[in-house]
């Protein structure tokens, strides 16, 4: 029997930061049940960002407490300190760190530049880590950056070595574009592996621009990664990569291992009734379209 | 730097046999030649199946001495003796023999039993390496079957031994559905190479229903893999084969390898002219739509 995979559904949290309209609470509420029902441990519920730099995320000091009878399932992305005590106050045990590993990327997602990034982090770490919490770290733009191309696989260990000195458990790989290969991800995962004592777990974060997604999943199941993070009908962005494509879609996700027998926890028919009985939520994910589209 | 692939681009032969429309002999010229200017070295031309069988098919006799200046780029699916000696007074240097490992299939493609194909492709292989053809083979349905289902992989070890006891030199394994995962992919060939002294090749014949192609792609890479076909604009199918999808698209897989360094030999941007230079024969290449579909 193949080994089993841990799925995280980041739709709460990165599938509606680029919505088009704001999800009111108790449909991000009504998200988050079903996709606990659907099975998932790990649910992406929202970021402790400053409410002005992701107006869609600002109500999760409402949303967490309003479902903490699934609190244990929750993740919640967090920049600093006061994201740390916000995630405490409203009842999230997992928290996600993240920094870019390409300098504009992470200026513009972040507003400050990296080195200063990786001293906030380290203070959430420890801080998180004193008070019980769990911790992650992501690093985005680990492939290639909106702006930058092509990301140094250096630049990548640099940070993820950063990330192991503050004690992260889990480093997750986020090809923010979509554009990575399974030749970068086998390149970027070897390295990281070479230079670090082992993380507890690495894991991939993917957008999907080329249709290569899957291909990267694979790539990164067959080299031991067991995290793989999704969101329903391929819902995501970043309001501060230009281009950047949807997540991978999470039941196209979940299909592609259960056919092979690898195990997800999630109950395939159950995420599709799920998702249905949330399409307005999730129509609501959709970006808001360039001007002059079609 | 990566080992490269070599990509048989099967549009003449697989990418029209279902067309709508017969494509006329001047059209099928200019698609070959336009694939091998974008710098394939191998394209299946034509098959030289009883007309009646695939119609669309029928003026292979006058295609391939039509391009003669470039025959040695040139393969053609043969079914019998008969076969190979068309093939022979054709030009073809190449013969590619094809049968299925699901019983069902095999006799709905080829009007007979697995073991009784077998015979007839062992007199061909043996009239053809004796008139000195190269001889290829391929494993149709050699993951998933559209009337049996999961196809065992001895079934498709059974017919390894057989083709390699014809002496054939390159082997390929047909996802005639385009339902087969990475799983399956890696199952297959390590039961072929196990049971069987190795073949000097062994390819990927891909469709591409579920959107796994690629990810089979590289999980067959990573397993030494190094030969793959493909069609312009995901065209073809399988005439007896119903809910066939069509093969993986050639600039798609082209893409794929050349963004991780993995040499195709094949000229994208020149690729990219030829396909839309030739877009009013892809077109004619489209299936017949299902009565009743929208």
């Amino acid at each position: 029997m193949a080994e089993a995979v841990v799925i995280t559904d980041v739709t709460p949290r990165d599938g509606l930061q680029d919505a088009t309209g704001f999800v009111p609470l108790e449909d991000k509420i009504a998200l988050v049940e079903g996709l606990v029902s659907a099975g998932f441990t790990h649910v992406e519920v929202t970021s402790f960002m400053h409410p002005l730099r992701i107006p869609m995320l600002s109500d999760g000091d409402s949303l967490v407490p309003a479902v903490a009878h699934l609190a244990k399932h929750l993740v919640a992305l967090v920049p600093n300190v006061k994201g740390v005590e916000r995630a405490i106050a409203a009842g999230v045990p997992t928290v996600m760190l993240v920094a870019s590993a390409s300098e504009s990327h992470n200026r513009a997602n972040l507003n400050r530049s990296r080195r200063e990034t990786m001293v906030i982090l380290a203070e959430a770490a420890e801080s998180a880590r004193s008070q019980g919490l769990r911790v992650h770290g992501a690093i985005s733009t680990a492939f290639e950056c909106p702006f930058e191309g092509r990301v140094p696989v250096a630049d990548v260990v640099e940070m993820a070595q950063a990330y192991q000195q503050m004690g992260v458990e889990a480093l997750n790989f986020a090809d923010t574009l979509g554009t990575a290969t399974p030749a970068m991800v086998k390149e970027c995962i070897r390295a990281v592996r070479e230079s670090t004592d082992s993380f507890a777990a690495l894991g991939l974060h993917l957008h999907d621009r080329m249709g290569w997604a899957l291909a990267n999943v694979i790539m990164a199941y067959e080299l031991g990664v067991r995290r793989f993070e999704s969101a329903l009908g391929g819902l995501g962005g970043c309001p501060y990569a230009p281009g950047a494509a949807g997540n991978i879609d999470t039941e196209k996700l979940v299909a592609f291992f259960e056919a092979q027998g690898i195990g997800t926890g999630v109950d395939l028919d159950r995420l599709v009734s799920v998702r249905h009985s949330l399409l307005k939520v999730i129509a609501k994910g959709l970006p808001v379209p360039e001007k002059g589209g079609s």
